[in-house]
């Protein structure tokens, strides 16, 4: 495992509990897992928190995830392709994290217009909403790494070409850059996180929907082995709370406005390394590691790790929660929670 | 203005007649500018040529462009955005000329939706089409410069940024990377050429919807006046012809599979630079400069002329008519068909 750069040992910069309290909050996708980590932050923080949420069942969102603070948040059951809930909610809004998408590149192969309608469609939507009702809010998008497609060279800032590697990844880039045009056109501040892989309590842990690690995670909590496929593509991993503090960051700093930033994590870790670490915090296990499939090599897009000094140095954020303490935290987590996830 | 390159002096290549003798092709958009253009030399080189437009009124299409070939192409009216037209006519197809899109910037923002059904939603069902029903095709896209937004340095290749300033270029981004993604996974052999300004005999001329130097000609042969927004900004422009015989030539040759490649034209000039040899051209005429209103200032990008030495290194394509002879070509050509083009 590569160990961060020497500049990450200054003190991070943390939300400032000031601002967050009493701030009215709107988190779509509000019930998955990167959305109900960040509902806590701002609970902690004294924020009033909206939060909306699909449920669609393919999707992150699960009410398990919130349960230990459903009296200190709202929550609102709509979809993002339904215009009027949202015309509703948004108007006293002060800060809107915009978290809700499709996120599996395999469904956006099988099904391109579903993944069309939310990631596109549905945001392009909540922007108008928002430029009619809502000027006032700024919204923090969360973009993904997915974008870059196949890097040409490493760590990726954000200098790097965008070449999407699925239907997903072109979505996403356009949703992007929707936001970056309402701030410059309409004045509506937005700015825009390109998250990498993300863990920890809360992901989606029943199948590899959202990230191959919840699988790996639910079956070393399971005992069960569990199987790495490939091992060798380096990767670099974002604590949840780290990645809420981030995004709370984004939406405090109006030097963020119509910006785009890469987030990363805590070191980078070839697919094996992650798999003997996450055995070493589970006090035991065991995993295979299998070949790659055929119809995920098309789309694989090798090693990827991010060059994020430009959002560190904007805001003052860097990781607090090593890979092997995350994880450690994670697996208490799934100990505890398993059956709700299941 | 800048003269080309002296590396241009070499003899340009054309379009194989051996090649598109009997060639079975299909152009969408195809009774536009471009469309209609490129049906001429299709025509010529002896191919079986199928031509879709919507003729929807605010858009590029217009009968007269193809008045004098109408008992050599097949004229099929329908819009790109109803898939059930496009899976009977793609069938039997060896090209696939994709010129269908919504182009007007300003549409664009105020009817956003609009421009995603066309640009995204329809495009990607054309592709879907074509791979279920004509996986045999050869698509060649036609992206617009205007992906780019506002240049870092020029001339721009294709290594710049794409950081586009207004939902068309959003759009027309991602209708791009569906078609290279398609190429990618599918083997849906697809390439896409960014074209910069294109003008020439068969451009709308009775608004700006399409380009402002439309307006221009057909002011200067109604011997008005006509007006020049800001003037300093520097542009490269693309003779109709020209532009058929690329894109055309990118079609042939197995080596554009998979790829993106700029468009540019012969030599730089800026608007009032471009203005002056348009009064020369036509012998005469008048036009004011007036300064750039403030709504197109916010989506302005400056200056933008193309470096297309990927394309032309790699087709051996270079523009075959110097920027005069092609204003005086367009201005003869409205001269003689001036109110089938009002």
């Amino acid at each position: 495992m590569t160990p961060p750069p020497p500049d990450d040992r200054t003190v991070p910069a943390r939300p400032d509990p000031a601002w967050w309290s009493g701030r009215r909050v709107l988190v779509t996708g509000g019930l998955g897992f990167i959305g109900s980590t960040l509902a806590h932050r701002l609970v902690e923080h004294g924020a009033d928190v909206v939060l909306v949420d699909s449920l669609v069942p393919e999707y992150g969102g699960n009410p398990a995830n919130v349960a230990d603070i459903t009296d200190r948040v709202r929550i609102n059951i709509s979809d993002i392709r339904d215009p009027h809930s949202f015309r509703h909610l948004v108007q006293d809004r002060e800060v809107i994290f915009n978290l809700a998408g499709q996120t599996s590149h395999l469904d956006s192969m099988r099904d391109p217009f579903t993944d069309l309608e939310i990631n596109c469609t549905a945001q392009l939507r909540l922007l108008e909403v928002c430029r009619a009702a809502a000027p006032q809010v700024k919204i923090v998008y969360a973009s993904t790494r997915q974008i870059y497609g196949r890097p040409d060279y490493l760590p990726v800032d954000e200098r790097h070409l965008l070449r999407p590697t699925d239907v997903n990844g072109i979505n996403k880039m356009a949703g992007e850059w929707y936001h970056i045009l309402y701030n410059n056109v309409y004045g509506l501040r937005a700015c825009a996180l390109r998250l990498t892989n993300t863990y920890g309590p809360r992901m989606r842990i029943k199948d590899a929907r959202q990230t191959f690690l919840g699988v790996w995670v639910r079956l070393a909590v399971e005992g069960r082995p569990f199987e790495v496929w490939g091992g060798e593509q380096k990767r670099d991993f974002t604590y949840g709370e780290d990645c809420a503090d981030a995004l709370m960051l984004a939406a405090e700093r109006p030097e963020t406005d119509g910006r785009i930033f890469n987030l990363g994590g805590d070191g980078i870790v070839s697919l094996t390394e992650l798999a003997e670490l996450l055995i070493a915090a589970n006090g035991g296990g065991r995993f295979e590691v299998h070949e790659f499939p055929a119809e995920r090599k098309r789309i694989d897009i090798g090693d990827y790790y991010a060059d994020d000094a430009l959002f560190r140095e904007t805001v003052g954020w860097r990781p607090a929660t090593p890979l092997a303490a995350g994880l450690a935290a994670t697996l208490a987590y799934y100990r505890e929670t398993l059956p709700r996830y299941l």
